[in-house]
């Protein structure tokens, strides 16, 4: 496996734009395309949110039914949920936009939206923004980039990553991008996800790789608890690397499967890493608990922990609130048998040990919690299985964005 | 049911105290006893966190097994948490102190704790402390206050209640305090709770009244999400009313419950507007739901959500956080049938209504939701059910209060 630059042009026959349609805010991009040319297999995943946007509803149809996916636009500043029937409406009128301007079915069409819920979208702008990306749209990575920055929201940074893999001896390539980075707690899929591939697979199997790679990968990542009512992760592949079509779990499957998780847990860190007002990457892995359930519920219900949160981001090795969020997670244990750890990549400092807290060095430990990458390890001594989530720390900011994210 | 002042000492025959003893800092009280002058009936409920703080542990045995109660230590700044076979000798040390100064059985002593979870108690200290509550307490109002203000950790202000109801023509009062005000959320009990009560009732109807009301009152509230390892809610009532003692539910029985309610409502109550760093109560009453667990599960996925807090905080009617933590709760039901208002008391404004927004004031709304309690109303259109839960805003305090708690 070859990590690459790029993300979601890196793949054979893959254009992007990102352009600044004012939907919301002035002067800034924030409408995206991805346009394939050739039609897609497509899979995806979403929200498990009751109350689902109106793009969710309309992309839920689309991969379900559609025969192919051969392009997606998404926009920030309004997520287009709770806006009733006007709000599906304007979905069917964005799709029917880009039918009409690329020649391709309405229904070959996805839409994504973020940002403020409850407000209605401003449609005729979309429209004219439709206009704009598809005069833009290119195959270069510079186009992918504009597309990754124009959906982000309150995100500092636009996440990006793709990788190479060889199959039937032809170069099979993964990109992607997402974005961030509040109401995130993804139950299926993360805030806004996109990926692309020029892999030639069965829509089922494309599917099945995506459902299940999620488990451990975006779905391990919370910032703040919510769920959001636009999680949307779709991944389109236009079969243009020219391999033999994967139709069977066989050798190829498994290693897409390697680098769809590989693309899939380099973006959901990157968004962890950059949730609203995060000075760190949080990262908790659990080892060697009874069931792999386990092992997950465990260590999200850590990186979940408004309390452990607070404490990296004020460098404060109070480890009683890692046991503490471990215990309440609804995972039975004998807390004598934890043994617990902060680590940065370079240190790794036992804390707590048969019951108590070792002798640890609190100024040692402090600097570990002060790196930009901290890591939980907890070993439970009950079994053989691990998982590892990612979420960031609670800072000021965290509220200072929130109290007042519409203004 | 009559509202009187006080607090555990409230009911007939109770002392308490609130000392200085150094536990952890200089210049505060941080230690408390409640004592009953005749034995009591005990019931209690404690934390479900898997992680249970030694005086949890010592007083689960306590509660079960012995055949009266009549005293209560209690100390902050340190939970006595993770502190393995060390701290739940410091329990027993504890109540061997108490019984030798009081004369009791030290199984008829309970313990409690609350704190910094991981560090072991400086006993010496304690049992001093000890010392000096057996001989400064006293059945004044004033005591009472004493006590409660000594369990206080980040909490701003002490908090009691008081009732007094009728039965066989005798007077029955019913008194209590607790303490929040982080890591609050409750699945047993609060944080540390303690009721009084001079009626005379059956341990197993005393027992079984508690955990009945637990499910509305504290198991309602939610400051951060967050377990704590040291939840308790204590009761003990020492009969000294003389009314003939309750054995079966009766009329008498409910007058006890409804009394119980209102204590626990109101304790619970102050505690969550107490939440760390709060600058505002925050109440999310349901109704009609399909089912009451409906209407409990959706009220505290709202009041429990970090993006409405953090919207109460910044008077931002941004309504679409709200139906999203409906939505993530786990119930089920139409989007387009729920209606969500913002109330305060002498207002109610309409917000969302048939999946779409009112045409309300933001002005007006902001208003509402500047007010020192904030209730979101949330009508289902789905049954007869509705519930209660409480919580608080989401301050750069409340970040300020965690990311150094130990220093």
């Amino acid at each position: 496996m070859n990590i690459i630059e790029g993300g979601v042009t890196a793949a054979k026959g893959f254009e992007a734009a990102g352009v600044e349609a004012a939907v919301k805010y002035q002067g800034r991009k924030d409408m995206a395309m991805i346009y394939s040319t050739r039609p897609c297999k497509a899979a995806g995943v979403f929200t498990s949110n009751v109350v689902k946007a109106a793009p969710v509803m309309w992309d839920k149809e689309v991969v379900a039914h559609s025969p192919c996916v051969q392009a997606v636009v998404a926009n920030s500043g309004i997520a287009n949920a709770c806006t009733g029937v006007q709000g599906y409406d304007c979905c069917k009128q964005t799709a029917n936009k880009v039918s009409e301007l690329l020649d391709i079915s309405a229904d070959a069409v996805l839409v994504a939206s973020t940002g403020v819920i409850g407000s209605q979208i401003p449609i005729d702008r979309i429209l004219a923004g439709v206009e704009k990306l598809v005069e833009a749209k290119k195959d270069t990575l510079e186009a992918g980039t504009l597309a990754a920055e124009a959906i982000m929201t309150t995100d500092t940074v636009s996440k990006q990553a793709a990788v190479q893999i060889e199959i039937d001896g032809k170069t099979v390539t993964l990109g992607g991008m997402c974005k961030g980075s509040g109401m995130i707690h993804p139950n299926m899929g993360t805030m806004l996800g996109f990926l692309t591939t020029d892999i030639a697979i069965s829509k089922e199997l494309l599917q099945e790789a995506l459902s299940e790679n999620v488990t451990d990968t975006f779905n391990m990542v919370s910032v703040d608890g919510d769920t959001s009512t636009n999680d949307t992760l779709v991944i389109l592949a236009n079969g243009m690397a020219g391999n033999m079509e994967i139709t069977e779990k066989n050798a190829d499957y498994d290693k897409f499967k390697e680098a769809l998780n590989y693309v899939n847990t380099a973006l959901a860190k990157k968004m962890a890493g950059d949730g609203e007002g995060a000075t760190a990457l949080f990262e908790t892995k659990v080892i060697h608990a009874a069931t792999k359930q386990d092992a997950r519920i465990l260590s999200r219900s850590v990186i979940g922990s408004s309390l452990c949160k607070a404490a990296i981001y004020g460098h404060d090795a109070n480890f009683g609130r890692f046991l503490c969020a471990l215990g309440y997670s609804g995972v039975k244990f004998d807390p004598e048998k934890v043994e617990l750890s902060f680590e940065n990549g370079e240190k790794s400092i036992l804390i707590y040990k048969d019951g108590i807290a070792t002798d640890y060095s609190e100024e040692e430990a402090s600097k570990v919690l002060a790196s930009p990458e901290v890591r939980v390890l907890v070993d439970m001594h009950m079994g053989e299985e691990e998982a590892t989530a990612w979420g960031c720390d609670l800072s000021y900011d965290y509220v200072k964005i929130n109290a007042d994210y519409r203004s």
